[in-house]
């Protein structure tokens, strides 16, 4: 740990105020996402507060997106006939100033895909957060050798990637892995909370950048340190989660409801967000 | 608690009768239904005793639909390409003589999704069951201010709209809340049990009204009783569950485990359901 | 139990070594699956060790496919829109000389399921995972009575069905059951792992025919053992994940954990496996 012990404080008393807001006000968080995630994406945001809702019809998006407080969109199952809805959901919550996040899952694993993802980045997304080789990609635009959805990369290795990336978009850049690496193209954090068998439940990741819509939707002029709270505390759940786990399904269920229960106490005490050079 | 030890005693003996007759016949239920809601609707129709077939392929209606003892259309996470199977299962269902359940989620939530679910009212289903803006905003047909897939207002609220629904559509109306009503238009009960951590999961709605089909199923000439146990078994289970349960992600799988093995003196004790003015 | 010991410790070795070489070797699988059995099957894959990536876009497969090390492709849900990226993948996977596993769910259900299926069995998968009533279907290219995704027969009856099929495919057949049956057209064996109350939890079955199809990425020039292998180590994971569970739905739990957590020394003396007449 090489922050202060005030820093970390003022990290840990954000992220519990972020949390609390989230808890009052349960903003409608509007989910374009894949198949395999929306149980688990849905769950997390209801454990945490926030108020769900998995509508991708093109033909809903003028009624609807403009009553959500965000939106998230995650590429993750991917066919062109979700695309439109997921550019058209974009562009309406950018014209209304409000926040959207996109998860560009599996980003370099073909051209399709990449493409997808580059035509979303460029509809200006608040916050990216992807693993260290999706971020790889988008930044360097290219098609490369995959583990599917999981990455072959550090969250460190991408460090400048991500910060080229968001200097690109101007969107926050998130990358996840044994370090969560958070930056804005001139700030960089790292939020040290997680364990690793949460790589091990599929949907971790789309959960969390479902997440970070949440924490986003209630302090949008915030995004960098909305961001960084909600990687933290999605965190801090799963590692008082793996204090009760026997495996990746146990931890699947007790991660949800520490995320549920989490208090002021455990949120100070534990929050581990650093800056880095 | 107004209603009578008798009355009491009364729905408990119902109730159990259907649940030992879901688990003895098993039937066959097919689910046309949201990404959301597949696997909790799934274990929850299986944890009952009954037999979940998810089949929504417009191609296969003529061949799949007159198999199966009772359909149920939830129209969550709706796209226009299924609409046309979900009505022509509904037509087939109601040819052959068989009950079908709607469950028309924010029914309210777009002009789209609002004229779909007016049509499949329109199809004649044996019962519809939503939250109360979702039964205020059909019986309205209006579209109005969301919060989603969540209701923005209590069962009770609803239940003039409820009566309305009922007596203009011919349905059994159940309306999920703190109390959960049933109306057939004249005749109104409430049924209390439950939890209200079951809002903080997923799927729970769209699963209970698979749980009403199954119920349907094997009673359809008393569809209103059976959607009342239905509601009951269902919340019964929560009850049970939220024993055990720390959190939300416990509480479902504790709910399931508790339906599978929900014994005749647990049900007669805690059935509660009452007459309503 | 029939078998010697020797023979018995010969397959708990070979099935030790080959979830050991999963482990170690991360094989990523794509899956083109139902909808109702993502999550499940993406968790059983990731318990065991494996890789799984969703991806089912025609347009991906030209870029993605070649980077597997297996392909799964399931019908469970199926539409007319998903049958031509299952047909491109399995060709793709074959003329790659990848392995690929079919499962057949409901074949029989109706024609245009049976239809596809029967596409699907001409394009020669590597191993064809079902239940009894499907395989019959496959086996006799016939529509008939049917419960849904359940069987209505017992895996031993399917025995002759399921050689006739292994002959005229070219294909490994494994019959799920109390003993799920597996042969290539001549050996028959049975693996006597399992309990009852898995087919109380939806996807099991489809997410068996992943880790079939996980086992024999590490070792495609065995499938016939290599599935035999995988049907037991699932039964394994889910005997144990029994004596902790209390209903369907903490088993689904314990049986993710369980196989997780296998070793050695339990699957060299759980894993039950005999040659059949």
């Amino acid at each position: 740990m090489e922050d202060s012990p005030e820093e970390s404080r003022g990290w840990g008393a954000q992220a519990w105020a972020q949390l609390s807001a989230v808890r009052q006000r349960s903003p409608l968080i509007q989910c374009i996402t894949n198949f395999v995630s929306m149980d688990l994406m849905a769950n997390t945001l209801l454990s945490a507060g926030a108020s769900p809702a998995m509508v991708h019809s093109l033909h809903e998006i003028p009624d609807f997106t403009p009553n959500v407080q965000a939106l998230c969109v995650n590429v993750g199952t991917l066919t062109d006939d979700w695309l439109p809805a997921m550019k058209s959901a974009a562009e309406l919550a950018v014209r209304l100033g409000k926040p959207w996040v996109l998860d560009p899952v599996a980003a370099g694993a073909s051209g399709f895909r990449l493409r997808a993802c580059l035509e979303l980045v460029g509809l200006r997304p608040s916050v990216i957060r992807g693993n260290g080789s999706e971020i790889i990609a988008l930044s360097k635009a290219s098609v490369g050798p995959t583990k599917g959805v999981d990455s072959s990369h550090e969250s460190t290795d991408a460090v400048e990637a991500a910060k080229s990336l968001a200097q690109a978009s101007g969107s926050i850049i998130a990358v996840s892995g044994a370090v969560d690496i958070v930056t804005d193209g001139e700030r960089v954090v790292g939020a040290q909370n997680g364990v690793a068998m949460m790589q091990r439940i599929t949907a971790t990741g789309c959960s969390v950048t479902a997440l970070v819509a949440a924490f986003v939707a209630i302090d949008p002029l915030h995004a960098f340190e909305a961001t960084a709270s909600a990687l933290s505390i999605f965190g801090i759940a799963g590692e008082i989660g793996m204090d009760m786990a026997k495996g990746p399904a146990s931890l699947r269920m007790h991660l949800l409801d520490s995320l549920y229960g989490l208090d002021q106490a455990t949120v100070l005490r534990r929050v581990n967000i650093i800056n880095l050079p």
